[in-house]
């Protein structure tokens, strides 16, 4: 890391993103087909999908754009690996989900799980916000979408998960995938607070905006894919009255953990979503909405404890550097979450069942192998992004939208 | 209110909101519960129910946002007080409109109902915005959602009023509940210009957003709850109508009443508005058009000669300084909206019925009886939340985002 | 130009929209009602029909707001001229397209045309975004939409175009019209770079919060008139794929057009675009996903070279000054899906009509036809607009919201 120069991307980005999509674009010509005959649902399920389309592009764009000088960068490059993250999942999703007769039938349910699969992609890009340049995002991106597919494929036909809890995974996938890839970029002077690396009250308020687009259609994410009218019922009203109770305890536990009583804006951002984070799994299951909100309660107390502690006890010693909190947002919430669906998922079943053993195995187990496989794709990718080839930045470009933008206005007042 | 130093809400806040969302769990746990049979129309509804949930936390948190220094606070705020109040007007509608017998059933459009009422509170506040903190909103949220429930149960029990009519005073309650109660937070002071108390451009830019997003969404917010397919079609339409004319003649309006010909910000956001506030009673029952257009037409007239006159004569005079102009935004439309009803019914029904008086007397009385109880409680609310228990701010800390929120960066240039 | 200072729009603004504005009152209530039993259609449309008025008012309002004073003009003024142009679009609609017993039904899915009619009066806005003010704005909205209702009534009634095609000429049609207006605003200092005209970080960002609204309903916006529910099917994945690979490739393009591969956010906003413009004609049509996206593809490389190329040799000898790269965003682009339709049109009926001549050369006179009456209106109006009556701005003054708008704090630091 010795050049205080950012390298220059025009060799690297253009070819990589025209290699790949010329890729993709061939794979669909030669496999790929709409349904020739198309169910109403397709078109009964779009509000929900564009609720997701919106949280993915607009809501993770504005989500990480809290850094002062990163707001071109955290926007764009999140659409940049979203779009072509969702043709990349489309593709692995139709070869490993397909029947293997004829060309593969896409539909909007299969745009909307790739939808949610890329989620993955943005939550790992948010550990490594600042740090990777748009040629290492995309290489994590393709890998990242392959591990994900690949550990719902084993979920959904080894350990019989169902399709919507496997999509459920993400949150854990995308947690641990990020954390263990950023430990490969983590550099000493990440630990003292870089002035570049810091907010400002107006980027702060574009990542507010990103943040209450998350909140409000949330209960499109959890509920999009299921079809039965009354688990879709209490998936949506579950993830809201959770989310209601983490927004407020968010305040309160903001205001407990600081010594003079002050909020930070940076735990509302964090604990506002755990609640919706933690319901992924058992939102269409709960039957009374008091489960809802005590989850939502616990989730933002994890992330606003995780942020306070974590971040300055275990984060140094284990040499990660998650620049947006992706730990307690997405990671911690989300094993909470599995642990409650564990529980649910025995109180729910106990007279009906001879023996729990096995199916409470099955689901401990399916929650562990997706956060092994995460932390291992994660760091083996980690490894992999290092590479000189990559045009990888020095640490000193760290955090700062010039690297990779051309400002006609030289005075960067943001 | 000698003490120059913001008081620490670290051991009032807290408390409080963990005291509220502990009892509230406890009422959902023994008295709700979901309907066993999901109807499809709790789906159906959810769409526009989306467009209400987006005005609520997104477009009035942004609406509120022009402050150069309170940004922070309006949006943040504005997401609490939203999600305290809807949970308690569940319970409070729950126990209010519910036939006795067995457990509360909850469902998506109790949700809407539910959401559309905490809309006075969060008019309220816009009254004190700056000058209230949030121990104070959170009264004034508890006590507001009780009155307005019980003032629209009075409305629907004894006066016979149809619900969702009911649920569209919440305009002129908001607006007089927050006028009566910021009487007791004025000062001297707020009658001069405060610096901090001044919009800047990027300030305004975003509560433009957030304009937009109420502006685009209000035909959803006045159609929701309607259940007969022409019906809400026309509440739909009409709005749509009153609200473009309304803001064509915002610009007109605006030039015409200042000296230079140049146009106001503010009343661009608060007169684009006031139609879909004038429509909210009738917009179902409108036949023509053009009277919804009339309609718009005369409420941005009365928003803009409000802003310029009751604000600089009727304000200082009554002692009452409305931060964001609620009064000509939506009290003076809303009344206009309420005389239009009655209006229309009488020409509506003049063939049909023998005698009109009493039913015109009832129409009056209804939104009279509501904007009594509004004031009133607005009165008693104001005076209680002046209690120095409540941590008040000294006037000379008002309008800053400092006194609530931790700034890692100290220099807060917005 | 003599005069440096801007003339006041006091006398002209209000004057001019209460005219238009009691004009279109008195016409609404002369020629216009609802239908008397409303379909379920209309209900049907009503989220994506919201889609599509986000796109407009929000969308285009802050897809504009990239100029660095310029923000209030670009969202306000966007609002103004929607609202005005859609009811002028609703009557031209009625007129035109109905059949003359009775009065003039209109429904929803007529708004939505109106909506859509607006859209190229908000292109053309673009070319003279900062050059005009909103009395000219206003009359080219009325010109402007008369223009094209005339032209596609001509196509529909002569040429037997469809309906749906017909309205997606929009783009053409807005871009040729402002370019041709623009010709007659041009002044040789524009094309010296005006500190005024530049953008700054923040309002890029803003900038970018429209286009991501765009981005996202761009489906909506090409299907939301579609009855067929497999066209209509066929329209959202179609526009969605190709909108992904334009994302993606504009990255690439900029990148590889800049001598050191940073990326200009401008060629972003354009090219991801450019895709959803491409695929307005054919979208419903295309029977397989890889046909849109290399349609995206070529229309994010047009839009992308447009902008490298005809922005420096093209425009400065054409005297045109185009504010927002209108030509490359939605003129070329549209140009583009145009050829396109006509090429799918021949290959797809190839087998089934005895003789192909006549057809396709209805297809290309149709949107040579609209290109034509496009540049003649646009001529014309453009030199209409130069009337000193409407209190043109002298140059030294474009590009500054301090012309129109009241600053309660003079010193503007956006």
């Amino acid at each position: 890391m010795g050049s205080e120069y950012s390298p220059s991307l025009r060799s690297g980005l253009p070819g990589l993103i025209f290699i790949l999509e010329t890729a993709f674009i061939l794979i669909f010509y030669f496999c790929f087909s709409y349904e020739c005959q198309s169910q109403s649902e397709d078109l009964t399920i779009y509000p929900a999908f564009q609720d997701v389309s919106v949280m993915v592009i607009l809501g993770f764009g504005f989500l990480l754009a809290f850094l002062k000088r990163y707001g071109f960068s955290s926007t764009g490059f999140n659409l940049l690996i979203a779009t072509l993250g969702i043709q990349w999942a489309l593709l692995m999703e139709g070869f490993l989900f397909s029947s293997p007769s004829g060309k593969v039938k896409i539909s909007l349910p299969s745009v909307a799980k790739a939808t949610i699969s890329v989620t993955a992609v943005l939550i790992s890009a948010g550990a490594l916000l600042g740090k990777a340049n748009p040629i290492q995002l995309i290489w994590m991106a393709m890998v990242e979408v392959a591990a994900f597919s690949a550990s719902r494929w084993i979920n959904v036909q080894f350990l019989k998960v169902e399709e919507h809890t496997s999509l459920m995974h993400v949150h854990i996938f995308g947690t641990y995938f990020g954390l263990a890839a950023s430990w490969w970029l983590y550099h000493s002077s990440l630990s003292k607070g870089v002035d570049k690396k810091k907010a400002n009250p107006l980027s702060e308020l574009f990542s507010m905006l990103g943040t209450l687009f998350l909140w409000m259609f949330w209960p499109s994410f959890n509920s999009v894919l299921i079809v039965d009218v009354t688990e879709k019922r209490n998936a949506i009203s579950n993830t809201y009255y959770a989310m209601g109770v983490s927004a407020v305890a968010a305040f309160a536990l903001s205001a407990l953990s600081s010594r003079d009583g002050k909020i930070q804006m940076i735990h509302i951002h964090q604990a506002t979503l755990a609640g919706g984070v933690a319901l992924g799994f058992s939102a269409p299951f709960i039957p009374y909405p008091w489960i809802a909100m005590i989850l939502g309660l616990l989730a933002s107390n994890i992330a606003v404890l995780g942020s306070r502690c974590l971040e300055i006890y275990l984060n140094p010693v284990l040499k990660i550097h998650d620049t947006c909190g992706i730990h307690y947002t997405f990671g911690l919430p989300g094993l909470l979450g599995a642990i409650a669906n564990v529980i649910l998922f025995i109180i729910i079943k106990w007279a009906s069942l001879s023996s729990l053993g096995y199916p409470v195995l099955i689901e401990v187990g399916s929650f562990m192998l997706t956060t092994a496989i995460g932390l291992g794709a994660g760091f083996i990718t980690g490894f992999f992004l290092t590479f000189k080839l990559w045009k990888t930045l020095p640490a000193s470009k760290y955090f700062d939208d010039q690297a990779y933008w051309e400002f006609p206005h030289l005075a960067h007042g943001f």
